[in-house]
């Protein structure tokens, strides 16, 4: 069976077991504060062009994304999302588990919009009986969303003023950011996020890391005291320098946007092998995860030599499936596919 | 300079660094339900010679802690531990931060015993107004303790038995247990943990692993629905099979025994170099830490070379210090150290 | 003005406040265990025909919610709620609060069905990722409902079988429980909630106390230890006989369901009113609360001398607006209004 | 049986009674927005003399203080307090509850004094790995303590100078603050409290209230959004004038003054019937609670006619017991009590 069910089946990049293996012995300070961490830091900070903001290093998704909501909302305040976003659907309620209510935004394609973050806080406060409503303070999205999918400029920067107008923090969870930033058309990069966000992640598990998330602070307001958060909320890693080694293998020299392209450019070779068999895609991914619609014969067919997640129903009998590539997809095992797309649909 | 402050200052054990990049390129399944997850199962289940208890591999201490504690209680009941312990003192809250209190017992050097507990707890029970007052329920203990002192077997069972007396679960963070298997005269295996203990963890961080500890838990209430558990308090790692190859490597032929014997062999040489000089210890540790009693002028000697931790003030000018030996300290290090300890002290 | 816009807008009825000043220098225990409660207590089980059930007396509404959701959840669990529900909208995150995420449901008119409970619970254990995300359990109602609707005992009896199946408890917030006994039509009595539910509450702070809602609990297990957690969540009052004495008024000789009459006999004179000049009603209310469409003249033409709350747009130009009845509103009031009703509509 | 073991045996002073029912058919806005809390907060902030401070009706002292420390805090920070204070022992770890550590201080019969509390701050930030441990932050007291025991103006004030050094807020619970205020020798008024605290509590319940405490909040950062926390923790009133008519009753003439010195006046005679007897006191209590030392002979003695509290044991077969007084103490019952002391004893 081949796997392209998800972007984490594997290890991690060859280039970052090679680092761990010639730092091994190295003896460093622990939870962060060791020379790695600091000389990633400094290279993700160089690409934002956001010298006076701070980056942490944290082991995975539910802790960053925890770590940086619970630091940033006052307890009667929740957080604004789409409804299909992680930190609703699948992260076991915790954030709530914080004490904090997720405010669910409507979607399209797992996006949310300008006008209806500004419709959801303003509401909010032309309520006569506001006190007695959860507060929406924070906004989170992530890019790419659940879907694939991905934010413009033009969209982020309209979120961006209007979280500024009320003065809500706006988070950015990049666990693929990767995938954004290596997608064809993609106009948002590291100095953009850096300009428009509050805070917003780097994420290292799904982009060739064993695992880890770099979390870029640029508000003072959000940093204060945030190293208390991470050690809370079970983000500390004891030996803190591997994610800094992971970290510096991806951002020395180009490493992470390599992978990204890579991924992405598989990614829309499948989908064209997939149109070129009339099936249309549940949605216009640019990105690595794709959403044919298939019909059962057709998910059984690939079924048989490949792993690939069933994803909701469409009309007639038909269903959206995803198929993920990955910085680890071979070239091999993905012609492969393409070929049995070709000759078994 | 040459570290004895920790006992986590470089990376894995080489062969945990081999497999990882042996198996770096299979594709698994995430979150912990993989094949090497399941072998590393097997064999600690095997030693714990408790087929029917689970085990569950966790990043680290601080999310199994608070993954453990907050499943066992209902809102209104407190976890028993020493005023000195882990999560008492050194994990930000994280216990509070669930929603429950940490009811402080006296120690003597980092231990409770069996009375004071049921002292604890039958005291709760006696006061007419109970009710106004956090109920009693787990209790928390580290074997070693922060302190590097043991446990034996007869106290540890005393403790099971007021323990179950009350129905209260009994809890033991083994972050550094491979120094408790390791030194001499212990005489408390895995299978006694299993038999006396509602959940225990079985620490790799600080025992030769990258990172991550084995929670084994032998009660069917507690292991109920665990792993929603573990994913809401972000200790389940979406390349769950990074955990259990460590876990594999550790105990598939013995290595975790051996590493902890190793480093409590190197614990008491350097302990025998300091008590030649006439240099008093704060407390009897067989383990891995050693707390030795040094004027000012000698631990500015030993902090030229040196690096170790400060730990408290004693009488007098002298001040205890911690120095730790560990899976990965070398034994030319150690011999260089005991030289400057005999011609420097 | 003449206040239409809720049903706390008054003290308490007057008997209430007769038997405070009579008993006002007994001198009994505290917190709810002197011989008041005892009696009120009994008189609730007695109508309940539930004599092993308990009962509870706590201060208000978010109290008892937060109270008996918080006791009867695991950390990950969720409580099942109708999106319109009070707890989902009006307590400012209260559940959240104590860790847990409220599970949206659809509604109509304010009202969950069986199916989709079903549908919930039975969708949640068919995710092959079901520890990712939110388990539910308890299923949070409340009847009358936020729109006044009423349940019938079939529907509550076909919501009491899906959630027995599933194991998840059932608590009624009855708030304004003497409305829905005083409907006419209502064939859901005491007795009735008290079968088919784990946890219900008999509201008194809008049908004639001062304060106060009676908690019923006939499940053992969500009554264990319970009155830590009236204590944890604020809800322990002091002088807990002044809950006594107003339930036992309300309850020795059926004030409380002749009060729920009353009020319920005015707003359908109110309605009729309204229906006489052709104002449509937003939904068919047969308690206290009345929801009439009408137009921005109509609106105002009645503001000049009620107070009333404004509810929501309807199409062209119309809004539906809220009035209320309660145990306090005086037939001379009632009369003023559907006078103007009748003559400036 | 004549009750002395609580100052809440009875229900209120027949004043606050009487203009409950006077203005029982007054119809308000609910949730303490009304005119009789409008006027309760302008008598109190005048006493004050903090024209611009802001003034609160809350039900009830578990939830004022979860909502002031709650609101109070960020989620890695914890409030110091007596180890013996009531956050501490008697609120069934409601504090945890919101996600708190409460940081034990010792104690001097119930109080803390400043330089324990600056040796508690200032060690934390000299800790090398302060972002492991809780971060202190707000500062509890109450006055009078658990203990009966009084703060002079020079403690509170260098108490207030430490928090104001660390820039921590000072709360002072006064539950029992009329006792407080009407000791003789005290020298703190409710313009000292407005001028040393961030916030503090006039407590209504055991003063002559039904029930109600009014936060005074002087701190416009802790006022921020503060009723969203009442509402958010159960604190808020429907019925909110309820309170608002109780505070006036008690500061519109100086009742709640009166009350508190008529009490503590008893106990003062009350402790002196004592010590003719030679009964020594636990400590040296002005206020309504008095701890007078006995034989278990003369408990029992005592016993047969009046209810009274054990408080804890002393040498040689003694222990220490409580008596309250309270506004509503009888001066008959006095008498008998203390002639059974003279004759019995």
């Amino acid at each position: 069976m081949l796997h392209f069910e998800c972007d984490y089946a594997e290890g991690a990049h060859p280039r970052i077991l090679e680092r761990l293996a010639a730092t091994n012995l190295e003896q460093t300070d622990g939870y962060g504060v060791d020379p790695h961490c600091q000389r990633a830091r400094e290279l993700i900070l160089a690409q934002c062009q956001a010298p006076e903001a701070d980056v942490h290093f944290l082991v995975g998704g539910t802790q960053v994304n925890t770590a940086i909501i619970a630091a940033g909302l006052r307890p009667w305040q929740g957080v604004l999302s789409a409804a299909s976003g992680h930190i609703n659907v699948h992260e076991t309620g915790a954030v709530e588990a914080t004490g904090h209510k997720v405010l669910a935004l409507p979607h399209r394609d797992g996006k949310v919009w300008a006008e209806a973050i500004d419709r959801a806080v303003s509401g909010h406060y032309a309520d006569g009986n506001a006190e007695h409503m959860v507060q929406p303070w924070m906004v989170y999205l992530s890019n790419p969303t659940e879907y694939g999918t991905l934010y413009t400029k033009a969209e982020l920067t309209a979120i961006s003023q209007v979280c500024r107008r009320w003065r809500v923090p706006l988070y950015v969870d990049g666990a693929r950011l990767g995938y954004a930033l290596g997608a064809a058309g993609n106009d948002l990069f590291l100095s953009d996020y850096a300009a428009l966000c509050d805070a917003f992640t780097v994420g290292g598990t799904k982009v060739g890391a064993l695992f880890g998330e770099a979390l870029v602070i640029t508000s003072p307001e959000l940093n204060r005291d945030f190293r208390y958060t991470i050690k809370q909320r079970g983000g500390m890693l004891a030996k803190g320098r591997l994610l800094g080694i992971q970290f510096e293998v991806l951002f020395e020299d180009g490493l992470y946007q390599a992978l990204g392209e890579k991924a992405d450019r598989q990614a829309m070779a499948l989908r064209r092998a997939f149109e070129e068999k009339d099936c249309a895609m549940l949605l216009d991914s640019r990105t690595n995860q794709q959403f044919p619609i298939l019909s059962r014969a057709q998910q059984a067919a690939l079924a048989e030599k490949y792993q690939f997640s069933y994803w909701e129903p469409v009309a007639e009998g038909r269903g959206a499936v995803r198929f993920c590539t990955s910085w680890a997809t071979a070239d091999e095992a993905l012609e492969r596919l393409m070929a049995d797309i070709r000759t078994k649909l």
